[in-house]
């Protein structure tokens, strides 16, 4: 795959300093790349490694300056970030192809019902009247359990289980090992004092369209009723969400984060990594919960909050500031 | 599956007020259910959302006053947590079904023993001399490695693994993409000085009766002897358990929490979501941990902490509040 | 698998106080051990149940003082748990055979080259144009997905995962449900402002020499370029790494620790359990983070920090120990 930079100047809307007639063939970091791979200057601290480096193109948000470099182009773009991610569409590879649509060794109930232009891949299992919508891909190892249902353009990624009932909408990406649809963490004491007794679980879990469900997490299905993940939501690797929570749209957490039972997420709520929210908790819309935060009251809307129990950011960061004297030697 | 209004009184032993002869057809949340769903007041909360509720019958624990609404009843009980458990107990549905006792795709060693109403699901492995009780249910890509032994009713859901040498009781419960029995985390020092060797991890681990593990948690087997959980212990998604650590009856560990190596917990005790116990603790019977604790040091029977390091939790609560005032501006 | 107690003593440069001629069949605890297993008294509070012990031989760390005892032998050694270590090694078991070389349910992608001596077990894919070198198992239900090579004597337990184009060094091993190289966690905002658009991951993870990957753990491929595992590095479970992270040779990171994105560690570095590294951040050589801690700076060689956020580690205990004074009811 290779693209003139005068094409990737183009996609990425820049302006070009400095001249390059070379094809590239990829991006690559400063310290690595050469001379046929496009680099980014995304802050002051990478332009000296510029200098050194043997890419031939480097791609420089506008608030930077750079000196020309004989031999060296530069294309400057108003945010640095926005035009990798335009690169980085242009040499997406393509993903690994499936050799048949159906693996032999897959096993699809017989009840199941697939759109057109699904693959299953190999050692796979799809449940009694699963329903899947066109064009959705089903690496191998996976397991989709009974009565599941699955929108268009769906990707699951080896080895992901998705428990029985769950209703998930189009082009979902769910990734290895992740666990969705469980039973919900729920005992009562026994009749005879003797031991916990299980509660069933007897809800699922309903999945918005555009969503992304990282490796190893969990998503666990409701004690009844529906756990529910709104349209675009984004969850990250080993996030743990219980029973019975409701995230709006497009909320984002992070690597290792969690909710537990009954949380209420608004729109556009953002968890940082590690961060665990107390079961109840209704969160507004647009709220930000900074990195390994305890949330364990309600928030409003805009929220930003930070520590453990987490407050106000500012506040969090106030009394931090404070705490460090302390640990310095100064006595109470 | 329905039943009337008076079977389900009858079976949560409550007292009905109001009229209704509707056939109901499940549980379901005050604000989603329909005419033929049955709901709940378990708190004030949640009276006004009765009113505009759809539903025609609703659970409500005595302690709340809910005024007569014309055409809809109310079933009054002592504990409408438990009266709910009742219900979903009820209306707990068939698990998925097996089309075969053993799938002609899973693949059972010739020594392995299974008992009468084993069920093997697709791709499934079964390892050398593996044995299973009476009415064990292995869902699909589930992998039991050999010499392990498991006991009556004990169901493994998909992508669930258990490495060899593992002991585990009757009426388990395994969730998918769960752990069990990997090595111990153990290295020491190469002689060359050079880097790390990997100290051999010949134990196991043993589990008891009724022992529910949650998707996604580990397990690690004993560095020599065994990691070992008691009886009825409860552990949800997420969780860790490291090696030769020792459980006793009925304890619970919420999503995420973790026990480093050579932890012993007695019966019990209850470790919030989140929350870490340090390497060769020792922690009581009936301690309660709370969400996000990191306990560093032994805890008497029944002591109950919170905080990191977790403290006694009434002393962890006042430094909280006096954290509080410093964020908010008094400075020290 | 048995040893005499001279065998044993040889192997582990001990010196034997007493007599005993028993064939000692294996290691054990203290409490559980019969007359025919070694057992450890490793500090001072073992040396009370060594009296009450079944065992008839103990290796002891020439620091602690044990009296003889009447048919019972002791075997001093320099360093206890380094002895215990060797102990291990002996009595390691074979880990579980297959009985092809490759199952009749794997699949091997007709482009994979299989090094001499491979194993691939029940249920297994190994994708396109993978190498795999010589000696390597592949246990049941493992997907290891295109272009992917792995070096020589490298084990994958069940149900790993390993995503296309990964590079995997010799001798490593990599523990259930891993999951390697899956899509790193990058979004950007939709042209429209509705929602996030997926960032591809073009990038990969390059895994060193000796590499050990605990169960349930990510570890993301790049953007673009390489998440990177220096050789010798050893990842306990539930461990999470970021796309684009780098790390040295040998770092430790012990159970549930994260990194977020671009994290660089040198070499060395020891990471507690459950503490987790910002995005972005520089961790020096040699640097220990404690347990439970939150890093949000850079950290220079050989630094040693605790707590949340981390500090320097004498200066978070003197914090601590100062914050359990408010706690007990000194006010501020």
């Amino acid at each position: 795959m290779k693209f003139t930079v005068t094409q990737i100047t183009e996609k990425i809307n820049g302006s070009i300093i400095g001249n390059s007639d070379i094809e590239i063939t990829g991006p690559e970091q400063l310290e690595k790349a050469n001379e046929t791979q496009i680099t980014f200057i995304g802050s002051k601290a990478y332009v000296k490694k510029w200098v050194d480096s043997k890419a031939s193109v480097a791609i420089v948000d506008e608030k930077i300056e750079v000196e020309a470099i004989e031999g060296k182009a530069i294309i400057k773009v108003k945010n640095a970030d926005l035009a990798m991610a335009k690169v980085l569409e242009m040499y997406e590879p393509e993903p690994p192809v499936f050799d048949n649509d159906i693996h032999p060794t897959a096993v699809v109930h017989e009840t199941a019902k697939l759109g057109a232009g699904c693959k299953i891949g190999a050692n796979s299992y799809i449940g009694k009247n699963v329903v899947l919508g066109n064009g959705v891909l089903v690496y191998p190892n996976v397991t989709i359990m009974d009565e599941t249902t699955v929108g268009d353009g769906t990707v699951f990624w080896p080895n992901a289980v998705i428990r029985e009932k769950t209703v998930i909408g189009a082009m979902c990406i769910f990734h290895s090992n992740c666990s969705i649809g469980s039973d919900g963490f729920g005992f009562r004491p026994a009749e005879n004092g003797q031991g916990l007794v299980k509660v069933p679980q007897i809800g699922n879990v309903v999945i918005g369209n555009g969503v992304e469900i990282g490796s190893n997490s969990s998503i666990d299905r409701a004690k009844f009723s529906s756990t529910i993940l709104g349209d675009g939501c984004k969850i990250d690797n080993q996030v743990q969400i219980g029973h019975n929570s409701v995230l709006g749209r497009s909320c984002i957490m992070a690597g290792a984060s969690g909710l537990a039972g009954s949380v209420t997420l608004g729109d556009g709520v953002i968890i940082g990594g590690g961060a665990r929210v107390k079961d109840h908790i209704t969160v507004g819309s647009m709220v930000t919960i900074g990195a390994n935060s305890g949330v364990m009251s309600n928030l409003e809307d805009g929220a930003t909050v930070l520590g453990f129990p987490a407050a106000n950011s500012r506040e969090t960061l106030k009394l931090w500031a404070q705490l460090r004297k302390i640990g310095k030697g100064k006595l109470l």
